[in-house]
């Protein structure tokens, strides 16, 4: 392999010739072998640190402290990156020490030696385009890092919403579906009073929006930048002016409402938004998985169980069992939801681990982040697509259970007081009986009003009862 | 012990004669001896509770569902809890099954005898007033309990926000007094660039207001109420108005701008609104903790540390050690953040757990809840008051640092360059010597721009250089 | 109230006259005003504290340091103590600054001014016996808080031992009553093979077992102590001797089988057999909380549910649904065990928090691991006689799942292949048809033998088939 | 692409001719897309199961259930992967619905199609050896999938077991260097009594000791196996004799001392040693970051921080601040620490998630402790070669620390009495004078005592002081 030598503050290393990355990945390689997954699988980072380091370069063009042919050069290597080319060599460990000055150094060497290509030098020509002195340029880890991490965290954010917006119809669709299906409330898993299974689905797709709603919120935070803050938010070795400058023109790149937080040493050492998102995404991963508990128990069976609803068949569900289909599909949601909780605790004693002037941690935390926001969006579009849309109720089951119930007795209460209606619900539990037998029987109310008030339809909606 | 009888389900049971409470509370006494603490520790759940009851008794009355002579006497009762009577027999344990069943009905048995006392009547003679089916009326525990929980976290939450509000305003007037006390920033525990102590004091008081905005956001997710829902949503044995009716009566009491629940089935099921609240409990933890974190290392020493602020001492700090000082009000801040965090863990399984048309696990998020929002009041109190207030200063201590920095090195990037600077800070590393020393001896900037350049003052504030 | 006025670091303060604790304790009253819940709620810490000051004075009276009367009367205050007397003394909070120094001085002073007592003197005479310089006399908090929390944790542990050993037995007759109680066994909610209830109560049985055997290996690592380290282990200002005189006294006093740490510095620092047990406390409770949230399964009905079992009803389970028995033990035990696993995350977060040479954080280690051990005790032993004791079967219903069921095909696999099984499953789900009809329509498998495979019996316990 | 067409409950299916997969990884491969991560991602596993195969291949040779052309060509295959072969047909995703199942016939249809080759038959001719009949022929998921993830999971403890003895004998090594280097203990970060900075690096080797003990222990419970117990643990459609050969088989191929488990129903639902181990992993954790924190805390400065070690240099810090040099070592451990932490919280509550027969979330289980264990290796190795071996001492500012320090008077309770010292060290730190001097000032101590008291060399090693 042909390499070239590069230098840094420990001295002399080669790097292969042809690596757009250059000394500083090369150590942090070499520091870092934790994961062997590399920051390229965050495509959306990539991509926000690119367009982080062209908005800089604008500014510092803008500014006077770049000469244009430079930063036209950043630029230009900065849109290519969010084209999809040269992610390949974004190639140190997602965990890695250092406050992501590993992923903001590979950024600047990538940058700067596909800079200098397009210009017509060498790579490894620093003295023409500089990792540091031109791509970093009124840049520091502490500022470039997490600016890019929101941007994108914001993009991520946005697929995810999207996804639950489908899972969400899909709901929505099946509780219309399944709208007159008359079917047993339970509560604490005891037979309650009547309901439908179009209420119960429905539920389901008002539990998602209004977690969306939380989502975008929790995003919106995401929109205040610490660009122009450097090391510690003073805004060492920054002009006048910069740090508006480079916010104007990372919203003109990324097209996002960002602005420049209020008080950058705040904003710099914060991880506030991060701690605060991940316990939104904790809540979204708690409902679903509450959800998917919920169809995997009420398509329990096929003889032995609830059985009140199918969910499609996608794949044999046994090994050993022949015909066996079990719940895969919510069985990978509940276990992504697991994944994401746990993810939040990781989160959280990073955010609490920071120290003084920066939290050293972000990189858990990006990472940890995103694996949350992606895996969760893949779960959605699965639970929708491959198993909610193809859900069907069983309504003779369904409306058997409610004919055959003792909750039914809920409903005479205004009628023979709770008492009365307690020691009813016992004999039928005891005998085995039904609840209206026994009522008649004991000639507690006159048989056509007790009709009318074990109707299960008006049960299911009594306020929309006459 | 004079006793009277009373009877249930179960069949009949003796009740000490004097007792407010009933047969159903003497059963959940029986089931559930786990902690030892009863609901009375909770004050604001027995208000709330109590504000809820005399709701839904106005509204009965009015709807002409309950006998205005009742609805008064009722409603009597639950304004002298609310004055802070009978507190003392709400006895069941805070950790419970049944969803808030013990907690509803252990009122429902207070407000009925005491109700019964009122009108002339002895305790339990039920026939005349009836815990359920004169104080429960048009109710269930499903939407009794959570809105009276709802109330109470309310409530609670309002003033864990004055307490954050004192901090807040601790840490402002520390910002101010400090404002020109120069010292060292620090990423990752390394010199990094000058700054002010009142910059770092200012960042605490600016995090805190958002963690107070986060918080108001929360809580009012809490507003949407589902009482009127009855057992799972569908509003079963409530008269038509009663919903309205009762949100109406409870605004009027509570003085809280509550609303019903558009989707009463989803808002009985659903508690969204309560793991949103712990994470954002969860973030005001970690912050509260990080930035303890840093007052005990910034006031580490007082000669073996950086001494850079001392803590007004409140006690003795070691049996052993004479004269040691322990930094003991950050210290108690950290457990009660470690135990939000903890807490919000619980809360994260229990929301999980729930099923189908409930979630029988509110006592325990109510029991984790409460004892966040109180234990980190009490903390906030506490930092503000016995640690925050009393911090002072030791600025020759901090200005020492600065002089004496590498990382002063920084500021003549824009002048020499990252890699020169790189070979001043490793020779002013392994030498011991100063930075502008080393710099004046090779001529690498005249001494008259050195010194400006390096101008602590500047360094800290470099924005308003001009 | 009259007061005597005490002495400290910080100066002169009033304590009440007949207070047994003195001026540090008071301190620390003001100084952590957080939970309102006093150190004598854990009657194990105080006990071990007495255990842990008499054979500290009992060493040094042995190695000639402290003079016998003194230490006699030291003795006796400490066996009072034991005795139960004086709890009421140890009001600190249990929530405190310090690594447990208030803890620590609130006991030293108790006993001193107990002593002072004993030996005809003032409350407050410290010149006589003093809390430091007598009763803490070669020891510091940090060696004697720690000694006092792992012989209080051993004592509590024994008591769950005790307790899951009550639950296991239950569990147990339960296997032997249901031995014949033939069932459908579920994988992943859906119908598999056949088993008896028997099997399944014995496996939570078994589980128990194993579980006790894990709680019993890791307190046995808490008998290990630092006794004798004194500040930070390197025993400063104990006579050659020391440790091992005070650990045999403590062997003596407590009966355990306690012994010296290997490396006191590290001992002192270390919070490992605290993680370790709440680690192994978090796997009982998630073994009970999977055996609670299957009992609530199993039970589930009366009409609409699998109603397998029937748990005994304890209370009435609603106050508007008339009759409903909710299964309001197993979900008791959920919250329980929903807490240790909340309670596992602050413990871990304050032992990750420790610093250098000591953790200042055992306070709330202590207070978490309490709660968790003497609720999951209290749950143990009310799930064993409040529910287990009183689960009875039904064997008609789970006899006609089995002989209903699909799953039996499964035993055909040998017989037919799992390709033909696969085809005869599918249409008995798609038909309604039972396994064994079809099998004999196609003609797969003579009668007879077809009779013997599918003999539910033999299926349950395949190997004990001849 | 060519194909083949494959059939399962579901139809027919096209696959890769190529492909050594079918049908039933084609469907888990669509109904899967969550993480993009292959289960090939860990070696351990797919090397596992193919030693259960392969036992189990042998077993039912043995007992005259498989022909035994076609068990040693089964054989052939599972040596083959076990030699690194055909690692990339194991192509389903890490985080998968269905207890495993998914992995389980990736495994069976890959052996499957290698052996057809083997035999010299077309892949997919399943007539001939079939991935169930054959391949899985006495087993279920819900026993080999289980088996096989304990015998990955020994495998990978084992190798970080190993590296931990690594950072171990480097924590020790530096125990033996530092010896001699006098330093003040803190507690509480507050200067306390002197030590060595031998005696500190040594409670770190002994820490990591003992944690490696209990790590050996908990796989000890991993060797207790479920093969053999098919579906539910009743052992269904095995042989008399196969849960003993397969055992004895797997004995032989792995090496392990596995056993099978007393109770086959409890085993087959039991997640406790995977909790239980993860308790463990998170214990690892909890002290390697609690000993990464030390090491930044320690190392901090240069200038500004304590600045009593210095850790090696392995990369530039900082994109900004020249010379900076960071702990990224310690930073990426305390980073794997909160990753850990995390996957237990995973871990628990996918373990709380089983369900009656079956924990359907092995899955994720698998995945998080697969991600601790190997990431935590790769931390212990990282820190022991890059970090800890190079690490050097200030001796000259550790030294200087002790004599300078007022914590020197705690060595005088003996002479002067605590209240006295208290005194002295209030001066102290009030005037910044030096303990010794203000206590010869006040003839409290005659000089020459004095001197002896507080020698620091005894100090920190009082008990081997005469």
């Amino acid at each position: 392999m042909t390499t070239r030598t590069e230098h840094d503050l420990l001295g002399d290393k080669d790097v292969p010739a042809d690596a757009y990355w250059g000394v500083h990945t090369a150590r942090a390689l070499e520091n870092f072998p934790i994961t062997g997954t590399a920051v390229s699988t965050y495509p959306h980072l990539v991509n926000a640190l690119a367009a982080v380091k062209e908005a800089a370069a604008r500014a510092n063009a803008e500014l006077g402290l770049l000469p244009p042919r430079i930063a036209d050069a950043i630029a230009t290597v900065c849109q290519e990156i969010r084209g999809g080319a040269l992610h390949d060599q974004f190639i140190v460990d997602v965990i890695q020490g250092g406050a992501g000055t590993s992923t903001n150094m590979n950024a600047n060497e990538v940058i700067a030696n596909r800079a200098l290509e397009l210009l017509g030098h060498a790579k490894g020509d620093y003295a023409r385009v500089h990792p540091n002195e031109h791509v970093n340029l009124s840049q520091s880890t502490n500022d470039a890092y997490p600016t890019a991490v929101n941007v994108a965290t914001i993009t991520a954010v946005h697929q995810l919403s999207a996804a639950m917006r489908v899972l969400e119809r899909a709901f929505a669709a099946k509780a219309v579906e399944f709208r007159d299906v008359l079917k047993m409330g339970r509560t604490q898993l005891q037979d309650a009073v009547p309901m439908t299974l179009g209420q119960e689905f429905g539920s389901y797709a008002v539990m998602l929006g209004e977690d969306r709603q939380r989502l975008d919120e929790a995003v919106a935070l995401l929109h205040e930048i610490n660009l122009g803050a450097t090391a510690i938010g003073t805004g060492l070795n920054t002009p006048p002016g910069y740090a508006a400058a480079a916010c104007r023109h990372l919203v003109a790149i990324t097209g996002l409402p960002l602005t420049t937080a209020a008080d950058l040493v705040e904003a710099t050492q914060d991880c506030g938004a991060f701690v605060h998102l991940s316990g939104v995404l904790k809540r979204i991963a708690v409902k679903l998985s509450k959800t998917c508990n919920d169809l995997r128990l009420l398509s329990s069976g096929p003889r032995a169980g609830l059985n009140e609803i199918n969910l499609p068949p996608v794949q044999a569900g046994s090994s050993i069992m022949p015909g066996k289909i079990n719940p895969v599909i919510p069985e990978v949601v509940n276990q992504v939801a697991f994944e994401v909780i746990g993810n939040d605790v990781a989160i959280t004693m990073a955010a609490e681990a920071g120290q003084l002037q920066l939290n050293a941690f972000e990189p858990i935390i990006l990472h940890s982040l995103s694996e949350s926001i992606t895996h969760l969006r893949a779960a959605c579009l699965v639970l929708a697509e491959r198993c909610v849309a193809g859900i069907s109720a069983n309504p003779d089951v369904t409306r058997g259970y409610v004919e055959n119930s003792i909750g039914l007795v809920t409903a005479l209460n205004p009628a023979i007081g709770y008492a009365a209606a307690t020691e009813i619900a016992k004999e039928a539990l005891a005998t085995g009986r039904g609840v209206a037998e026994l009522v008649l029987e004991r000639d507690l109310v006159p048989a056509e009003k007790l009709a009318a008030l074990l109707r299960p339809e008006n049960l299911a909606n009594p306020t929309a009862t006459p």
